[in-house]
Order: C-alpha cells, then structure tokens, then sequence
C-alpha cells in the first residue's frame, strides 16, 4: 500500500541535515500521525500514544507502550518499535544517546516534566527546542491532503445547506448543536473538528460562545461556526443567519461590511503575498468604515490535521502565501449590545490564486 | 450561589505555604477547572484557555486571552481578570514578579516552550515544579462530587443494560460505538468520557481498541468499555459480553477469575490499604490460576473531572486508600488468538470499605 510517511520523513530529515540535528524526537500528536501514519489522538492531555524518533542515518523509531503494540505493529518494523515501561524517559534516554548527541525536541509538543526527566544530568543529550519543523511541512497540503479536505468541507456546506431550518425560534443553542452534531456523524466523519458554536443573539459577540439553553427568538442573529473531522482532516466554517423577516439596519451593515471584507482579502491572496498583509486587507475595510474596534481577533489559520495550524494571518504574522496552503478567511464585527457576525470560507492557496473549499 | 471554589484554593494556599511557595501557576485544565470554575477544557492541545495564580495573600488571579474575557468576568473579581495577549509568557513572568518569586508550576501541565519563555534570563523568578498538588486534593472528592459521579454512572448503568441488544451479529463495531453515544448525549451527557471501545472477537485483546468495520459474529466475545461526563464528572464501566447460545469454555474460565479478582480486591478495599495490595490481591488469583501473564495493565486508577486520575492502583503505587476516593476496579486477561475479558466497576472508599457507583 502506498503511503506517505516515509517521503515525508525524509523531508524531516533534510531540514535536521541543515540543522546538524542527529535525531528528532516527534511528540506533538498531528506532527506523528503525519510522519507515520501512528496515532492521531493522545488518550487525554498529559497522556501520550507514542512518539517518533526520526534518525540522521534514516533507521527511524517508533517508541509506544504496550497498550499500542499492536497498532505499532501494523505500521512499521519490528525491530524498530520500542515498547517503553513506566520509567518511560529514562528509556528514551538510552535509546535517544544511541542515536546521536544533539536531539531535537518540538518544546511546544512536551511537557517541561518530561524534559526534565529526560535530560537527567550527565545524560550526554543536547536538547534543542525545534519547534515549528513538522507544522512548517504541514502546512503546504499534498494533493492526498486536498483531496480529503474537499471531503470535510463538502459535508460542511451540506450541513450548513439544512442548518438554517434547524433555527426555529424556541429551539435551544444546545439542541441545534447536537443536530449538526448528529448531522455529520451519521454522514461520514468520524467526529466533530471543535465543539460547535451555536450563537443566539448577544451570544454572538462572544467569539468563544458554548451552546447553552438560550433559545433562538424572532428577530435576533444566530453565529453557527462548525466543522467535522472526515478521512482525517478537519473543515471550518462560520455562518451568521437572521431569524425573522427584516433584519435590522445594524446587522445589515455588519454582514456588508464583512462580507466586503473576506472578499477584499480572498481576491488580494495570492503565492508570495505576505501573511501579515492579506490581515491588513480585510482590516482596511472595516477601518475605511471606522468599525475596526469590533474586529478584535486575527483573520485566519491553516486547517489540516488539526482545525487550528499554520499559516496565522495577523498583523504579527511573518512569511508569505505559497500554493498548497489551506487557511480560513473568517472576518468578523462584535458589538455586546447585540450580538455580531462572522462569515468563514476556507480557502485553498493556487498559482494564481484562491478557490474556496 | 455557593461554590466551592474558594475553599479549595485555601487548601492550596495551605499546602503552598508549607512549601514555602510564593504563588502556584495553575495550567493544567482541570486543575484550573476545580480550583475556578473556568473552562474545564482547553480548546486544543497546544493551546490554553486561560491559566490561575493562587497567591499566598489570598488575592488570586485568573488569567486569559480576550476570547475568554466575559466568561471570565462571569466568574472572577474584575480587578484579578488579568488578559493577556500575543506575549503572553512576559506578560504573566511580569504579573509573577508581583506576587513572589518563588513560583510554583505544574511542570506535567505546561509545555517546555512555555516555561523556556517564562523563565527567560534575568526574570528574577524561581521557578519550582509542583506536580500532582492540586491532583492531590482532587483525589479525594466532595459531597457535590460524588452526587455528580453518582448521576454519571446512573447513566452510564443504564446504558450497559441496554448495550446487549445492540450486540447482534452483522452490527459493525464502529455502528455500535455511535449507538452508544447517542444514548449518553440524549439522555444528558455533555461529551462522552472517552473514546468508547467495542471490541469484537479477537479484537477484545487490544487494551486500546478503536472501533471499526469488524462485525458481530455469532459465537464470539464483545468488550465494550464506555464512560460519558455528566455534570461534569466521568464514568468508566466494562463489561465482555459473549455473542451466541454457549460460551467457550476459555471464556467462561476467563470471565469468571476476572470476576473472582475484582471481587477479591474490592473486598480487600478499606482506608489504609496501600494501593500497591489493592493490585496485588487482584493479581493474586490470576497468580494461583497460572494465567497472571495475560493481565497485562493496571488494576484501576481514579475516575473524577478526568477519566483518568490519581489514584492508581498498580504493584508500584505508593500511598494508601482514602476515604473520598473513587477508583475503577478493572482486572482483565487477554489472549490474541480468541479475544480476552475485561469488568470494570468504579468505587467509592468508604469508612468501612467501598460502595459500587
């Protein structure tokens, strides 16, 4: 079966070459799951699955407990799958110094206990903080990628095609976020991307709202921003609706200006426009219009693995749009007095251009 | 309303003090839950939804980015709402310096990026990892903790009374797996605790099996290992189920000294009883039974805010049962060649022994 892990890795092992890293340990769970195909979830936050060591001499590692050495099994050689103990740092240790002195470490991916624990003093390691080698490779998707994106995001635009009939005033934030809920997982994905925002009136100014027992009403806005996970890959769009016949003049003008401002942005992004610019774009519009207090977060992120990757488009933004990038355009005005608006399109970078997913 | 959050934190306090700790960096997501109220979740791995600093004067300090900021303000004295933005590592190394400078941090519950940037040269800070001082107290769990476990596991048992009718031959695991989430979510369940496991056959050897296409088959076992979060709190049950008129005799055996052993160490279970003999009188009748190989795990661990907690029972816990403490009982044998048996019961300790939840 083809995969794609080992021409990843030797990508990985290109940049440690560069580098002068002997060896990468990988912990960070999107960045194994991209290299080996091993493990896309840890059990729960300060429980790891397993982690990779991705050698110079290219005679990589992959390290689990027992509970795992069954699916290690199924992925890679034998004789390169490490079954780790309780004093599991320790062992690493020793396998790490076998493999080299200088050792990658993603410092973003790892606790500060376990760091401790492995570079016990006298331990011969050198530890580097690596952070951003994997996620840096992530975020050009590969055609296999992109083909599995467009699935995520094909079953979100179906689910935001029946949403706005679940709106129905007297139905509760919370039962609209299980129906979209159910809607994707009888539909193919394996889970949600994030916890649906279902939004309902001044709910709508909190850019982190949870759906709770606020009850959709007539005449107010209600902010759906939901994504599903499907053969792998994560999708996120934002959607803001008015339930009642006229909306008012204010949130009117809210929509108008948004949309004008994912459009603004959307057409100036192209391969080799800097991140930080394709902010300023959107943000332009909303100061012309002197609304740009109540836009008070960045414009967008890479979706992949995981909903929230690089590339960030923000004023503190570095680097530049290349093709095979994948990054939400979701522009969004918030008033506490009641509610907001946010519109969200993901978008594919190209030669010469977006097209939206 | 009455919360108990207060009081929690001055057990903290009482703790830091006899450490001599100046204030305790609270990062890790349930710790910041329970000693708050704020966000039992975290929005993804690699990101925080906020962070406390208990103080030794008592004036303590709840920390986020400006997504947080109402439903911080919902819960925390607005003067002690501390937003922090693109900096967020300086930001707070400098509020620290404010409060001591002898820090406390949970060095499981940060990254090594994190602390690398807190600590940068010249903080004047002293930073000293502190694990497991807040997991401490949150092993022994209150009135309203136990109300809220009892409830989750009501429902946990309800659904196990209907789990075997959906055991017939031809249902995939996978198809099984989302029929059980659907009981949990409508019937009041706000997430499921963990992944479920439904494991058929041969599967059911794996400790960490992921449902998939496999079907149910006449004649063969099904382990189905499932928890929801009610009320906040998890529950964790197991039962094996054999699919067909006659179980093998393998399995028969095997279910019935896995039962033998669960009763044995729920027996033994009293106030002052390490928990390394709670594992061990477990292990002693699979021991005498010659089959003490295939019990390849843990007997338990704590079940509260997390699946998966202090304490644990293994041959090397330290420390001893307390009354308060609610642990999973869950011995199991597994052969790769049919599958295995797993039975799981959590417990409360008791004054004079356990009750079942």
């Amino acid at each position: 079966m083809h995969t794609p892990y080992a021409a990843r890795r030797e990508k990985v092992r290109r940049v440690m070459y560069t580098r002068g890293i002997d060896a990468l340990l990988v912990s960070h769970a999107a960045n194994r799951y991209y290299l080996s195909g091993f493990e896309l979830h840890d059990p729960q936050f300060n429980e790891s699955a397993g982690r990779l060591i991705i050698t110079a001499d290219g005679r990589d590692w992959l390290l689990t407990d027992a509970r795992y050495r069954d699916a290690a099994l199924r992925l890679w050689d034998a004789n390169r799958v490490f079954i780790y103990g309780a004093d599991a740092p320790a062992q690493m240790r020793r396998l790490l110094r076998q493999c080299g002195s200088r050792v990658g470490i993603e410092a973003r991916g790892v606790s500060w206990h376990f760091v401790r624990e492995l570079a016990s003093s006298g331990s011969g390691l050198w530890l580097e903080a690596v952070d951003g080698l994997v996620e840096n490779l992530r975020c050009i998707k590969e055609p296999e990628e992109i083909a599995a994106l467009k699935k995520s995001f094909a079953l979100n635009h179906d689910l935001l095609h029946h949403v706005e009939e679940q709106l129905e005033p007297g139905r509760t934030e919370a039962d609209i976020s299980w129906a979209i809920e159910r809607y994707f997982r009888e539909h193919g994905a394996s889970e949600l991307a994030f916890p649906s925002i279902v939004a309902v009136g001044r709910n709508a100014a909190l850019p982190h709202a949870v759906p709770g027992r606020d009850r959709v009403m007539e005449n107010t806005p209600v902010l759906v921003d939901v994504g599903c996970r499907l053969d792998d890959y994560c999708s996120d769009q934002t959607r803001t609706f008015w339930v009642g016949p006229v909306p008012t003049a204010d949130f009117r003008r809210s929509l108008d200006l948004t949309r004008q401002a994912q459009q603004a942005a959307m057409q100036g992004m192209h391969p080799g426009v800097p991140l930080a610019e394709v902010y300023a774009m959107a943000y332009k519009i909303f100061e012309t219009a002197g609304v740009a207090q109540a836009f008070t977060h960045g414009l967008g992120h890479g979706v992949g693995l995981e909903t929230h990757e690089l590339p960030t488009l923000s004023p503190r933004s570095r680097g530049v749009l290349m093709p095979g990038m994948v990054v939400t355009v979701e522009p969004g005005l918030y008033y506490p007095e009641w509610g907001g608006v946010r519109w969200e399109h993901t978008v594919l970078v190209e030669e010469n251009g977006v097209c939206v997913l």
